[in-house]
């Protein structure tokens, strides 16, 4: 019976890329491994699949019994609803460290990184194991997506002498053009209804014993939401009720200008004013800099939760 | 100003040696580190402090506003009672996840292999630093003392491995037969007050809510506790009141036997005898093959409170 390896909820494209590759990495040193992923591909990631000739993880969501590696994540909030019950054998994961325990030794690879498949480049050259050109391609993309085309704050130089190696192995030349294609795709919001597009990256955290919410939509031009954005509101505060969520943030950001605009409901604005230092007019605000949810969104909530 | 490495409270020879052996490695690498103990040294490292020419860490066991590494546990009831006002950079054990969580991404280098310093020996070797003659004795001495000169079931050959490219650095002929010697310092305990005993090598754990209490000493000959037997039964049933505990064990270890005695008192004592498939005549059991409290005690445990 293989390990299962699985991201978290609501895949993006570092917790299937990531999966893929740690699976073939496992198989190659001799341990029985597959991927899994807990939903449906976002564009984005079918985009990063069908470039490199990739099949996408099989849909998995219930683990009980079973041997796990966990990527992307170490919070139980994101993880399979009965990890408790299965046995997890290790953790790659790039974030803070969450509230997962385990009742026996296992290896975490933990790194303050842009994204979890910078780490796991590292682990296939301490193994030794040669990358194939496939998954090279899909770790490369991951890289980029994570770090936004190495402009987000999470991005260090390992992440991008990362993706030189792994262009050079996947033959793609231009590895940052590469990234604005992908992004062009995850700026494609025509015709994908609002709740699609509010769930496509969301994550809970539990602030303080609050439910929070946060969403992101990274794009190339924040213009294509203009049309949409009342929706957009009106949709995160259904959720907000259906979740009984303390909060939903949902984070707009243009990778172009390098901010990001901020939607919120909350049942405490002041918290989220504070948090960000900023005042909402009508739910909303620009954050300048702002591209990171990890790094410039989670830690000043949890601060204002606290 | 720098960060301290530190290991767990009630420090064992390898929450010291991989405190000063990582602080080394962060000096070595451009970050700013300084180890240090939240304890008094046992006599075991003790000995190899003074064989091996290294002085102890300092004395310091509040770390608000400080940042931190953390060696040889994750858990927070042996951490700092402040470690939650810390930044925690990194963490690097051997044990399963524990319940410390961060607010930002850090680094974790945890494996199931048997000592911590045998994961600081592949850091060593992944950043390309030489590792200091001193350093090197004490790192081998921690992997012997964690492992019980490898009988532990919690040795792998990663540690066996790092032991001999230790001895080597350190000079160090026959690695098991100072092993040996180690442990007969470690068995001396003429004339030691009946609570240092039982404190020497103690960590309580939180188990499905209930404090519990488990003390090990090890020993190449178990009769030197004959006379004290029913004392060290008396402390532990006075430990049990003073710390409002559900339970307290103490396993004195005979590493030649290779198994445990058992010394338990607890509001249920039927719990800890479903545990180990066994009947206490008296609070007490002996555990045959059973050397490892993390991999032999802890797991059994957790699994009968839970």
């Amino acid at each position: 019976m293989p390990a299962y390896v699985l991201g978290h909820k609501i895949p993006d494209s570092d917790s299937i890329c990531s999966a893929i590759a740690l699976a073939h990495l496992k198989n190659s040193i001799g341990e029985s491994a597959a991927p899994a992923r807990l939903g449906e591909l976002n564009p984005e990631t079918a985009f990063i699949l069908d470039t490199f000739g990739l099949e996408a993880p099989a849909l998995k969501t219930s683990f009980a019994g079973e041997s796990v590696y966990i990527v992307d994540h170490s919070d139980r909030a994101q993880s399979p609803d009965d990890l408790s019950e299965a046995t997890i054998l290790g953790i790659v994961d790039h974030h803070k460290l969450g509230d997962i325990t385990t009742s026996a030794p296992l290896e975490c690879w933990i790194r303050p990184v842009g994204c979890s498949n910078t780490i796991i480049k590292e682990m296939y050259d301490y193994y030794g194991i040669e990358i194939p050109k496939a998954i090279a391609g899909i770790m490369m993309s991951a890289i980029l997506s994570d770090t936004v085309i190495f402009k987000s704050p999470t991005c260090t130089p390992l992440d991008i002498a990362a993706v030189e190696a792994l262009a050079t192995i996947a033959g793609v030349e231009d590895a940052k053009a590469f990234g604005v294609e992908m992004f062009k795709v995850k700026s494609n919001v025509q015709g994908t209804p609002v709740r699609e597009l509010v769930m496509r990256d969301f994550k809970d955290f539990d602030m303080g014993g609050k439910r929070v919410g946060i969403g992101q939509l990274e794009t190339v031009d924040l213009s294509v939401f203009d049309p949409i954005k009342a929706d957009l509101q009106a949709d995160i505060a259904r959720l907000k009720a259906e979740g009984e969520r303390h909060s939903v943030c949902l984070l707009l950001t243009d990778i172009m200008q390098e901010g990001s605009e901020l939607l919120v409901v909350s049942d405490d604005l002041s918290l989220v004013e504070n948090a960000f230092e900023t005042a909402l007019v009508e739910g909303r605000a620009w954050l300048d800099g702002v591209l990171s949810r990890k790094k410039q969104v989670v830690p000043p909530l949890e601060k204002a939760f606290a």
